[in-house]
């Protein structure tokens, strides 16, 4: 088995990769044209210059309402010598847009003339020739360059094109890209039930992203059936493709250097392999090379690798083929919440939940791994550390490249703290209410989120610190590590801490005192969260000593991940609050009833996004939704503690 | 006839008839919703907050090719105290993505295995627990929200969805909006042969420029046939409308308070009006109106009112409709290239060339007119002048609204100075090989041209100022007026100039000396023009008072608006190209073969877009296409002069 692994010959750097991408494949003048009408001509790109047709206007035209005359006959008309014109003889009533009367060069405002009966009008100033007259070609003259060739056509352009008589027009056809997901492991989700998605299947969503991608930076695309990892099958599917009309050919999967990673002998006999590996993260096993001619790419499969891969590569060429500039994404000046290690040698694309907090905007690193799909949609922009940074330091501005735009980002509630399911519905409530505002959440555990107003990097917290001393909740925490702040602190819950189960309780689990069980395995919540402070005081209540339980040193980041390690048979039982275990339908056994709250600094308190938070936690939508999750009590919801 | 003529009441502030907009229509929740496959809903928005069915991943998996084991036997291995493990009771071989086996929880990097035999590998380095694995659920759980309603999918939004086993969703159903394009004058390009488009008559084009508009913003629209000035009609198309299934009416022309302006009427009639009027400018005669409470718009008919009209008021209301927040361009500093007198009371939205010239963004005002289609498709940039401001000074910064990417406006080669019909091609020609670059050019004659290098609003200048003393072109008025600044001449062309006549040239004109008779009137150049130099100078030679010359007062700014105006009737004659008369095929009396030349300032002579430029200038392809305009003589084209 091991003996069919293929290495990466040399790695490219992503400037030398895009550079022998370019060189390779000389793209400007491939693609054919076609001829549309000019109203579906929008987003298309013209293959010729257009010249007017038409001159517009293509006759002189009244430019107001009012009275067209011979300029010169008005000359010498003032308060003290007005002059009395005849309807009919020396002017002409017109409207805007009317073709200006035989002999007349200019158009008196109706706001500026004495009717004085059906035949007369009297004026006390003159008109200068053409003045209020819109002459003929004015805007538009026939011949003239409306567009150059390599014009992308927005809407607007309709207009002038159509102005100037222009009903159709030359496009360049859309580059066609084919897509041929391949990989022994997918599963499809459009042909099986999801009853039959079995461990070790994967579920084929990348030809769908990339389709998206490739029409929206103007290409068209067809997507092959799924292949098998079968070298022999998937070498035709590729050779007859470039015989026919595809420009660009997409192989998904199986462009790595793992044993069962085919892409690249398939690329190799039958064209050439330019390029095996970049220096980039994710991304680093795509493959670029060619079949006879056409450029052929081997797309990694992680969907974060797979995504940035086409950004990096296949949508540059679109573009080059369409003759259209290289996008390049808005940058703007960050501070990251922490310090970020990253490798020498390799430029990582790290993605980061942005927000306005104070004077800076605050960069919240999200998971790094390719596999990871949430990483990149909840990322509000990507930090690029580059091959010869060793990572990113908490205390300097890092550059990001936006994905959502920067009034938006502006726009975020940032919340870092302890991880609630509320919080979801809290996030739905504001977007539905709020359209312009976003809740953006990171679950750092309840300590963290203190630490986190402490630094100045999020708006509020969420937290659920027992004070073993007095049972109180948080007001010890505060005192103690936010004495030098302002704060408040709002109720959002109270809620159900309890330890989860398999459905049916499989071990009889009973309590706390379960978890010493030599039988026994549990998840654990990590350091400094609400639940792992609530466990550690329950144990020393009880006396039994942490290394005692197995998995004591397992640790999880939410009360979802917990369950889903129930779920999975990872774990026996974790503890975590009930909305999680009814969520997957675990069975729970409840150990106390604690208060989750938001830390709120005074300075973002009153802040207009603080206060629509706040009003919609009042609201009985919002309540009403949080009791129906079941282990939440809402009567002290919104109520200002302090 | 000026009885029926209906006057705007009260005009409203652009920010007085948003409020009345956002207060009159309550539309956050008014769309329905309809389930679409997920692949499909890019570009939609979410009705309902969606939650994921699947934890990604659904099992844990090797996250590495490698051997799985159980974490714990590895423990204690080290280079000088390897350990041995059984491939296939202690150690199995997986590769990235595979099931985890049972009873392991953690990949040894298949790099770091020495291989024994078949069955027996070694290590030297010990695993911990769940090291190179992917547990389940650690990207998605299942229950948890993916995106919150009124979330805007993208295509990588896709891959969120389909990994969570979400495979369609319920979206917003898109805004639908009737277009009711009117007016007796319009043309239906459609369903008639240009030869009948007769003066008087309007091209429809607005119809299909706001379709587009809306459908960018994610509304739909249905175009009415067009109806002519029939109030009746209208009515009880409008009646019709909001009975079925549309949410947003727009009828188009008949806004203003004009005689033949019935749009209000209309309205006024079978439902309220809240606005008529606006103080923007171009836009001013909007009416916003509602007819059953479904909002119903009055829409000008001049092209840039009906796309500012369209921008301030329909496209937030189809945003807001779908829950997505309004959107703003973003804003750069630039510094206007003149001095700009605006309206007090009056917002006026100046359209604008940008481009970098040295440390600044220059903005050169295009034409102000409503009617101007071309001064919209042209503009890179949109300044607004407010209300209670007088206008643009010309050393102040001011803000312009980007309509194009910034690094696009960066990539702008600025010419500014004397018209040439080969700067089209010029133009034509970059874009075709160079396509992020884009040649903006602006007419102002060879004099203005002089002052806009010697400000230092440029990169260079179209010029053939001949000096009467020497014969010579450009040389002595950059000594005399750029004597400051080192700067470089480059020949375009030679080019002839001459009288231009209708086909057949009627009133038998032979050169300039019968500019001075009574029966032939005249167009002229605008003062500082090269071709308004060159007639002066031979006025001057044959000893002809240019009071003499009808017309002479009479100013054009091209040589295609000299064109236009002699073949439109205008005038008899003008001075201008061979190029524009042949474009509108007019006859030619030549006068003079002159010199075409650039000036560049030394300063922006060696960068890399002038180079491209003149790299451009050089290839045969350009000559030959100036050649085929015929008037022209590129045997010095490319030369440096100085």
């Amino acid at each position: 088995m091991n003996q069919n692994r293929n290495v990466y010959l040399k790695m490219k750097t992503l400037t030398e990769a895009r550079q022998i991408l370019d060189e390779a494949f000389a793209v400007s003048d491939i693609l054919g044209s076609e001829t549309v009408a000019v109203p579906e001509a929008v987003g298309r790109v013209l293959a010729k210059p257009i010249h007017a047709k038409l001159s517009s206007p293509h006759f002189n035209a009244a430019a107001m309402d009012g009275l067209a005359v011979k300029a010169e006959i008005t000359f010498g008309a003032n308060e003290s010598t007005p002059k009395t014109l005849k309807v009919g003889q020396d002017a002409f009533y017109v409207n805007t847009g009317h073709v200006m009367p035989v002999d007349t060069d200019a158009v008196i405002m109706i706001e500026q003339v004495h009717v004085l009966d059906e035949d007369q009008i009297q004026i006390d100033k003159p008109v200068f020739p053409w003045q209020n007259v819109r002459k003929v070609g004015e805007d538009i003259v026939a011949t003239e360059l409306l567009f150059p060739r390599n014009h992308l056509v927005t809407p607007i352009c309709v207009g002038a094109l159509l102005t100037g008589g222009v009903f159709s027009v030359p496009v360049k056809t859309k580059p066609k890209v084919l897509i041929i997901p391949t990989g022994s492991e997918l599963f499809d989700w459009r042909a099986n039930s999801l009853d039959d998605f079995k461990p070790g299947q994967v579920l084929e969503t990348n030809s769908f992203v990339l389709g998206g991608l490739i029409e929206a930076c103007g290409g068209s695309h067809t997507r092959h059936d799924m292949l098998m990892d079968d070298s022999e099958k998937i070498k035709q599917v590729v050779q007859k493709a470039v015989k026919k009309e595809f420009q660009i050919i997409l192989i998904l999967g199986g462009s790595s250097a793992g044993s069962e990673d085919y892409a690249k002998r398939v690329i190799l006999e039958i064209g050439e392999v330019f390029v095996h590996g970049v220096t980039i993260m994710p991304g680093k096993p795509v493959i670029i090379g060619a079949v006879e001619n056409t450029p052929v790419f081997g797309i990694p499969g992680y969907p974060v690798s797979a995504i940035i891969a086409f950004e990096q590569f296949v949508r540059p060429l679109i573009h080059n083929m369409l003759g259209q500039p290289v996008q390049t994404r808005k940058t703007v000046k960050v501070a990251p919440t922490r310090k970020i290690a990253s490798k020498l040698g390799v430029e990582e694309f790290l993605r980061v939940k942005l927000g306005q907090v104070g004077e800076h905007i605050v960069a919240t690193p999200l998971p790094r791994g390719a596999g990871s799909i949430t990483s990149i949609t909840e990322a509000d922009g990507i930090i690029r550390i580059p091959n010869h940074v060793e990572g990113l330091k908490d205390h300097e501005l890092a550059t990001a490249e936006l994905l959502r735009p920067l009034p938006s980002v502006r726009r975020t509630i940032v919340v870092v703290g302890s991880h609630d399911n509320t919080l979801d519905i809290l996030a739905d409530q504001i977007k539905a209410k709020h359209s312009h505002l976003t809740l953006s959440s990171s679950h750092v555990g309840s300590m963290g989120g203190l630490m986190a107003i402490k630094r100045g990097v999020c708006h509020l917290a969420g937290s659920h610190l027992l004070d073993p001393e007095d049972g109180s909740y948080n007001l010890s925490y505060i005192k103690k590590f936010l004495a030098q702040l302002d704060v408040k602190l709002v109720n959002l819950v109270f809620r159900d801490q309890g330890l989860m189960v398999k459905r049916g309780n499989p071990k009889g689990i009973k309590g706390i005192e379960d978890l010493a069980r030599e039988d026994i395995s549990f998840i654990n919540r990590q350091a400094g969260s609400g639940t792992r402070i609530l466990l550690d005081y329950r144990l020393n209540q009880i006396g039994i000593n942490p290394a005692q339980i197995n998995g004591y040193q397992h640790e999880e980041f939410t009360h979802m991940a917990v369950a889903v390690a129930v779920l999975s048979g990872t774990a026996d039982t974790g503890l975590g609050i009930y909305a999680a275990a009814a969520a997957l339908n675990l069975d729970f056994i409840p150990v106390v009833t604690e208060q989750y709250d938001l830390i709120i600094p005074s300075t973002h308190f009153e802040s207009v996004n603080i206060q629509l938070l706040l009003e919609t936690i009042n609201t009985g939508e919002f309540r009403d939704r949080v009791e129906a999750l079941g282990g939440y009590n809402t009567q002290k919801t919104g109520e200002i503690i302090i």
